[in-house]
């Protein structure tokens, strides 16, 4: 606000710093609270995700030294180079774990910060543990950030991978059901085939997609049309997926990082022996590329942007 | 962005200010082009308004001077006063006339820039005219911005003030269509009245209402309850009204200007002689309060916020 007009309402004129930015159009508000001073509440993360009365988000994200948290001091028992941890607040205020596409915006926000020189590996301390992300160039030429996700697994074990099915899946729009394959990437993933990106764009995800069985905590529901092979400018072979993506609880959205693994590892299952590593999955928010790794991990790059800095007057958002 | 890490993509770094405000949760994006110097393109507005990979907002408002415009100099021939041009543009790029919450919200923004003093009236340029505000003050002690909507009409006539209705409108989730007031505002709305809060709550909005006979250009449709009448801190009656509302070619909104003046208008039509002048409206963002004023103008008064002030990096969206 400034100072030449008096404040609109009496008392408080206590700012905040923030920065918005976002990764394949899952959008965050990024706080710096590297001296730990902030009390991040359930009521200010509201406020601040709020999309009409604060900044909008679909979540808050602080960076705080790890040393400031008793989960950061378990990170850092395991591993003493991850000074920053990444703090995730849901919209709605709820404490999460772990987010994809928000873990690459919080490496793009350390480096602005002057936090990470952006070379070599940077571990973050999260509440899933330690990621560790790179910046990795990008097909077009800009940057990215590549997250080691950690391990993946099929529930459905080697049969599952055989079949390549385990369950079925009901979506409005479709006329049966259609065979599915779940995936495990530390929250549980479903996947099914569409025929082409027309059956894809018609599909209705404005109701929950039925699964049987269904896992006893939900799952998230990501349709694919697999759009086939190429070789990149390295000489590798690249698979190519669209993708929509239904998560629990939440409904449809433009990103889903976990999801865009997911669905890269269930095409490739499908695929065969054989199969290219490395796959870019279209999302409805942006491109970003899986890569399965040796040593049974995934690994999930893209884009990471920012797109403002401000000051929001914490009088105005009612905090 | 900070000058110590490289920029993530080459070339510009251009930074456009930028504010957030809104009015009862109709929320803008604020540019101080008070030199005219900016190239508001409809991407420049598709950019800023996207509400995940840009700044966020129903529209965009730009402070510019009324002789930078056409419609400014058409401004000025009525209103010399008028120096300061509301140039609005919806999110999707296209050039809108007036907006009832956006124009408070504009006032705000010219006090903040220190471009009005808020003392007396302020003399507005819109595309649809003059617009005259003043501040005033809200019930609960803040401050609130007044704005002269000018004359509204009851395109039934007196025949429609007599009989109370015009009209009738089918709504999802209600069992028979209901009978309907049309109120002009220089744009189309059509009211009716449900029978209490419950039911209110309980109407399905995601589906447009059936309005018949449909006016040529469409209508916005307000749903209202009335809440009865009580005496003021001044010891004048009042009417509340709680409000529901579904813009044309929109969608249910949070708030809107003129719907809440048509539906306290066709409240008051209705309570018939000896009906209050001033009603407070209950929208989803907030109150607003709606004034018949003696010669036959609509005053909207209500608050306007301004939330943060900020930086856009402009190749970050994409501008």
């Amino acid at each position: 606000m400034t100072t030449t007009a008096p404040a609109a309402a009496p008392g408080r004129t206590a700012t905040l710093r923030v920065t918005k930015g976002h990764g394949t159009q899952n959008d965050f508000v990024l706080l710096d609270d590297r001296d730990a001073a902030l009390d991040l509440t359930p009521e200010l993360v509201r406020a601040l995700a709020d999309r009409r009365a604060g900044v909008g988000g679909d979540g808050v994200i602080r960076v705080v030294p790890s040393t400031a948290l008793p989960e950061g001091a378990d990170v850092l028992a395991v591993e003493p180079a991850a000074a920053w941890f990444m703090d995730y607040r849901n919209a709605d205020g709820s404490v999460a774990e772990m987010c994809g596409n928000g873990v690459r915006v919080f490496a793009r926000f350390l480096e602005q910060l002057g936090l990470w020189d952006g070379a070599g590996e940077l571990p973050v301390g999260t509440r899933a543990g330690v990621v560790r992300l790179r910046r990795v160039p990008a097909p077009d030429g800009t940057r990215w950030y590549a997250a080691d996700m950690g391990r993946w697994h099929l529930p459905g074990g080697q049969r599952a991978a055989d079949d390549g099915f385990d369950s079925e899946v009901e979506v409005a729009g479709l006329d049966v059901a259609r065979p599915a394959l779940s995936v495990d990437l530390g929250n549980p993933h479903t996947v099914i085939a569409l025929r082409d990106e027309d059956e894809l764009r018609a599909v209705d995800l404005t109701r929950a997609p039925q699964v049987s069985p269904l896992p006893p905590h939900g799952t998230n529901v990501e349709l694919v049309v697999p759009l086939g092979e190429s070789t990149d400018a390295d000489g590798r072979t690249v698979g190519r997926v669209r993708m929509r993506v239904h998560e629990r609880g939440v409904g449809e959205t433009r990103s889903c990082g976990t999801g865009a693994c997911a669905a890269a590892l269930a095409v490739r299952t499908w695929a065969g022996a054989g199969a290219p590593d490395v796959w870019f999955v279209e999302v409805p928010g942006g491109t970003v590329r899986v890569t399965s790794l040796p040593d049974g991990h995934v690994e999930l790059a893209g884009p990471a942007v920012l797109v403002a800095d401000g000051s929001v007057d914490l009088a105005a958002i009612g905090a």
